[in-house]
């Protein structure tokens, strides 16, 4: 292998029985770094993210935007021929990825003796809502019941309102990232021992592990949080201003900023109001606080306040829609908004590669697959002597 | 080596010049998988963190979470001497990691070109706001601004309502999560190429990649995204329902999930009432569906709602408060509340690990350090010929 297009993935095999979105997730960024994904998919139906979203001349940007550098082969896992090839292909595997529901891999054969009996070098990886024992393993787990479950919806929104999600499924998509570092790291752990492991993420602990002063401050005191919507819990003013023509977001976060905040739009002696000479006092007349700095801040555009504040060295930013966020200079810059052709579809936008290693950087080495589009080239390049059990398994040809 | 006893990260030596939050956060991911982790303090000051939080006995829980497998140095890098260390260190390391703003690192002496004559196998990984080039780069980043300024806040909270944050620091915490998946990434690399390289994690691009549908969405269209707060954008009914004792998340994804649920609650009838018979009419009345939904489910318990739909095969959770979190019998069957020892200050009951693996689990090999309570004994341990560099760098003894 020459160091030019090495990958630090290269040469790691994952086959991927994930679908919709946590397992697949997971599968990318393990793409991104160079891994051999195979995407197992059912003939005819394959994974449904393929139906929906945004479609293009029949392809789905969600399901593209995805799975990228993945190939996809077409398998029926219910027939015996079909978990043959499973396990042709495991036998040549490194890296197992599924998000069945617990049990259901082991219904289908592949319980961990024989996993293990069929590669002992095997890592074997997970992601669950609730983890794969336990009373609540067999429950049916969405990235909103995570959300519930958890009690992060509870950290979120303001003190007298309901406790609210977040659009993004954050949970899904946090244990999907944790399942990457976890299979990373267990790749690392045999090249020491020799073996390989199970590797577990599920979505409840995966945003649970992001609860940061909540969690240590809670399990210290057993005091509740409080829910400060977009202000901040202990310190005043912090939060959200109101601009001329928008939202802006300011974190004076020392007494030092704030003062340079202050000056700033013009108010350099509310600190010597009796009102506000303290955090304590500040935090206890918040309201009166933000509306005086709002009459202020409404004089001028959110452009120009940011421009400002970040000159006086205050953190601020405006409040972005995803119209503004994706064509913002910076979001450009960092090339987080990749064209990607799609041979027959056209080029699809898709969001870039988070993390940047500077020597062996991620890149689109193929985009997301057709339905079953490598089948037979994965028989081939794996060296799988079962083409004529794919043949039966398959008698439909399932097109792109 | 042995293999009882092998982490994946075994043999690994970090430099930690992190403090407060994304960066510790990616060093103790990259500690509790074994690496040795060496957390270098400024003497005297130390990570600003050892004084936030609930302090318990003069130890700050906050801290001890979020430091446990590390040990502590005391290095003044402002002082030529401290600078001769953290060279000699960074000879014997595999790993930098800091979260300074971009430049800094630089300022004092180690740019690429100093770090990489230093110790060519050596992975620098930086954590930032908005990435080390591009126009924001040298502005002062939070994690609320990052939540502006990505887009994230504009997809939390109701149509009528402003855009709002999460309470919880995502942007700091997956950036660090991303640092320590690209590191063990570039681990990887360096076995392949026998070279080390930079890795960088920016909070905007962090919290961006997870915008799932809603960046594929957008990126396809143009169009706007709808905040939907507890609602589901294109899905009804889906979201929180209020039970007799408090709220309950309940997520019926297709329709036979839905017939299960509208049964359950005695309102199987529903889906003939002409106002309900298909999603876009069930979407076009959402209010009034819910209405009616809530006026069942506010007959019963969270409890009981809970066991019953979930023994209907609908996915459905408590809305539960951190309280009701970390005292769930599934987040302490997976282990999510760890009790910590720490000599002279008792026990701190922390977060458990978020991933799961079988045969190296992760564990607690040591609690959060004292402040430079390990100088000496790093100097013993990596060989460092400098022992007298850092008497005189540092005339106070730092007590833990």
């Amino acid at each position: 292998m020459t160091v030019s297009g090495t990958l630090p993935l290269s040469g790691i095999k994952v086959v991927d029985l994930t679908r919709i979105l946590s397992g697949p997730f997971c599968t990318m960024l393990l793409g991104d770094m160079g891994a051999d994904v195979v995407k197992i998919e059912s003939p005819g139906e394959g994974d449904p993210i393929r139906r929906q979203g945004t479609i293009i001349k029949g392809l789905s940007t969600y399901f593209a935007s995805f799975n990228r550098n993945k190939r996809s082969m077409a398998l029926d896992l219910r027939s015996d021929e079909g978990k043959q090839v499973l396990a042709a292909l495991l036998e040549k595997a490194d890296v197992l990825v599924e998000n069945f529901r617990p049990g259901v891999l082991d219904a289908m054969g592949f319980d961990v003796a024989r996993l293990d009996a069929l590669n002992p070098r095997l890592v074997v990886a997970s992601i669950n809502g609730y983890g794969s024992s336990g009373p609540y393993a067999q429950r049916p787990a969405f990235d909103f019941i995570a959300q519930a479950m958890s009690g992060f919806m509870s950290l979120n929104g303001s003190e007298g309102d309901t406790p609210i999600r977040t659009g993004i499924p954050a949970c899904d998509l946090v244990a999907g990232l944790y399942a990457a570092f976890g299979i990373v790291n267990a790749l690392r752990a045999r090249d020491l021992t020799g073996r390989g492991q199970r590797v577990e993420a599920a979505m409840v602990d995966s945003i649970m592990s992001l609860f940061a002063w909540y969690a240590s401050d809670h399990l210290a005191t057993g005091e509740a949080a409080v829910r400060s919507g977009n202000d901040h819990p202990i310190t005043a003013p912090y939060g959200q201003f109101t601009a001329s023509d928008g939202e802006i977001a300011v974190a004076p976060s020392t007494e030092a900023v704030l003062e340079r905040f202050l000056a700033e739009i013009g108010l350099a002696d509310v600190r010597h109001d009796p009102r506000f000479t303290t955090n304590t006092l500040r935090m206890k007349h918040r309201d009166e606080l933000n509306a005086l700095i709002n009459t202020r801040v409404l004089a001028d555009t959110q452009a120009n306040w940011v421009e400002r504040l970040n000159r006086a060295g205050v953190p601020c930013g405006i409040v972005k829609n995803l119209a503004e966020a994706f064509t913002d200079p910076q979001v450009l810059h960092r090339e987080m908004v990749l064209p990607v052709e799609h041979p027959g579809h056209g080029v699809v936008r898709m969001l870039g590669f988070p993390v940047k290693l500077s020597e062996t950087p991620c890149r689109v080495r193929h985009p997301a697959p057709g339905h079953g589009e490598h089948t037979a080239q994965i028989v081939e390049d794996w060296q799988l002597s079962c083409g004529e059990l794919l043949a039966r398994q398959q008698p439909e040809t399932t097109a792109p």
